[in-house]
């Protein structure tokens, strides 16, 4: 585990206007809250939920929702396997294809690491040769405990996975003969429809997911092949899954967090409150007549989803963030009554996109009691953060 | 320093096709000969180089550059700063704004550091109470090493700096009036003018930046005061700030790896013929009719100056690479004879930006021999990765 640098450990106790900028910040009571919706609404729906912790890469943060009822947790790289199993978690599954040899020698060491410790190890497959080679592991490590191979099928991300139907087939087949390999259902995430605008454009994809993952489970039940799990969806649509009937398990991560692209969809009515919990702190380093300059540009934040927005201003006055690339923000008024903030002035933004924000950063800062009066209650981990292969 | 893992050591000696994907690759004879050629550009033109580290991050990259006669290093960040100087940099401009006080005590303790060893630490301001600030914070460290200050005009960035003329005046006189602090120039970068496209474009735009910067220094030593340098100057238009007789230093740090934005813009006839030698290696993971999916996305490499493009590859079998999001990237045939790649084939990626794509990384594996027969030869360490603050 890497070390807390003393810096940053120092800060526990202190207030939120000592932390040094820029900052990744969570909201503690905020997560919590977003926590217990998303354990509420599972139980409502009689669904399991599996977060999906490439968002977080933390293992004390997988613990928690754990203790809220999460079943495990959901990560795309071995190595983020590897560093939350080190940090204590044993119930994971591989949302991914793993083809090179080495990393599924190291996918069979680990499913038997923990097998050991009373957990389980899940992976995904598209093609027979990553079947073949994943049996080929297995047998090679020699041990018995076996592994969960979900069969993904793309329900419309159009990245990895089968079409759905037939093609699936004989992919279950092959998984439910190799020794080992314990067929343990279909991998159907559309990640496209998790950020569609509108109400209905989200309704209406996952309506086709669940028509397509219904189908390919027909066909495979026909063979004599049980289908024990469906699962998928993500914090946009995870209301369709939930009341499909066929979606066993959500795999929705961004809901502990949230971030800016979220919140300027439409919300669905059924869905949880979610807040916004993960914040950049940043101080204004430069004034100039037409803008000011912030010190997080897209070292501290990630951009692919959009640029941040600037929270916890009154009403009337609006600040627009514009791209000042690596290392700055510009700052532009936006409200009727907005003004250019002040040199010095300390700000809090909103991330575009929290999962590769939190990749950026090896720490986050734990605060309790708001933004505004809140105190630093602990330093949290990013154990998996730059875990690639 | 933060040890290098056992499986990335034990990569030190073995062939190319057995590094682990996604890696950052760093082609170590194309990047000695880069360093070459703006070494034989510098001396050319008599202007000194300081190449901007916040693109390698890098101390040992940093000594080698000051190895081939760099000057020293330009950071952006005084975190950057600290953990250069940690690796044994002694000559470093932090070529932007420090605000809050606590950062101003770090920058004061290192100036002395630095002063110490023989070297020495520059940053910049563009606000009279930045200056104050300083100031304070060198008097309450006590240390009479001084530190050196350029003051930042705003030459077309449209971000820090005071406007070219007048308003930087007030700002040098009380750089040269406080104790402690040395006036050291001025700093005009353009930042958009490195990747207009044409070349005629970039011309234009750095004739009015040297225009600006004279008048400046004309107005400055107007009030008895010599401005000792002019520095600024990237990749993308270093050739006419090296001919301008006006600037002094060029702060370019991209040629060193060279990325897929500057490949994409008309070359000057006159810039020195720098080559691509950073390299995300990537695999096949899963293979479609339509496209195959590697395990590059970005994750592992940063995409805010465009996607990036796929290398060796023979005449007529060109793959565009499209977003895939965080953890894949998807791949198209794009050439008359191109087929889809097979599963498990690795390849070679081109990153659209080096800098944030290097910050993504705590290490580079740097190859000699080429990237097709070559060996590894070492582990290099991203130092300041996530130096934020």
């Amino acid at each position: 585990m890497k070390p807390i640098p003393e810096a940053l450990q120092s800060t526990v106790g202190q207030r939120v206007d000592l932390i040094d900028t820029p900052a990744l910040v969570v909201d503690l009571d905020a997560m919590d809250r977003n926590i217990q919706r998303m354990a509420d609404f599972a139980r409502k729906h009689q669904v399991r939920w599996r977060p999906h912790a490439k968002m977080h890469k933390s293992a004390e943060l997988a613990l928690l929702q754990q203790q809220a009822g999460a079943q495990g947790v959901c990560v795309q790289k071995v190595a983020e396997a590897e560093a939350l199993a080190a940090g204590g978690v044993r119930d994971i599954t591989i949302t991914n294809q793993v083809i090179a040899m080495p990393k599924l020698h190291r996918v069979a060491r680990l499913a038997a690491q923990l097998a050991a410790r009373g957990g389980r190890l899940g992976v995904a497959v598209d093609h027979s040769e990553g079947i073949t080679r994943l049996a080929e592991a297995m047998a090679q490590h020699g041990s018995d405990a076996g592994i969960d191979v979900l069969v993904e099928i793309d329900v419309g991300q159009g990245r990895c996975g089968v079409p759905p139907g037939e093609a699936a087939v004989p992919l279950a087949l092959a998984v439910s003969r190799s020794p080992r390999l314990r067929f343990a259902g279909l991998q159907a995430y559309h990640g496209r429809a998790q950020h569609l605008g509108s109400s209905v454009g989200r309704r209406e994809a996952i309506a086709q997911v669940v028509r397509a993952a219904r189908h390919t489970r027909q066909l495979i039940e026909a063979e004599g092949l049980t289908v024990p799990l469906i699962t998928g969806s993500g914090t946009g649509t995870l209301v369709h899954e939930a009341a499909s009937g066929v979606f066993g398990e959500l795999q929705a991560g961004s809901f502990m967090f949230m971030d800016a692209d979220y919140a300027r969809n439409e919300r669905e009515p059924a869905q949880p409150a979610f807040e916004h919990a993960l914040f950049v702190k940043t101080q204004v380093v430069s004034v100039r007549d037409t803008h000011a300059v912030c010190d997080a540009g897209h070292k501290s934040h990630a951009i692919d989803s959009g640029l941040p927005t600037v929270a916890l201003l009154p009403p009337g006055h609006a600040l627009r963030y514009g791209n000042g690339g690596d290392e700055h923000g510009l700052l532009y008024a936006d409200g009727p009554e907005a003004r250019l903030p002040t040199l010095g002035r300390m700000l809090w933004l909103i991330p575009g996109h929290c999962d590769p924000t939190v990749n950026l950063h090896d720490f986050l800062i734990g605060v309790r009691g708001g933004l505004v009066q809140g105190v630093v209650e602990r330093i949290i981990r990013v154990d998996a953060r730059g875990a690639l292969t």
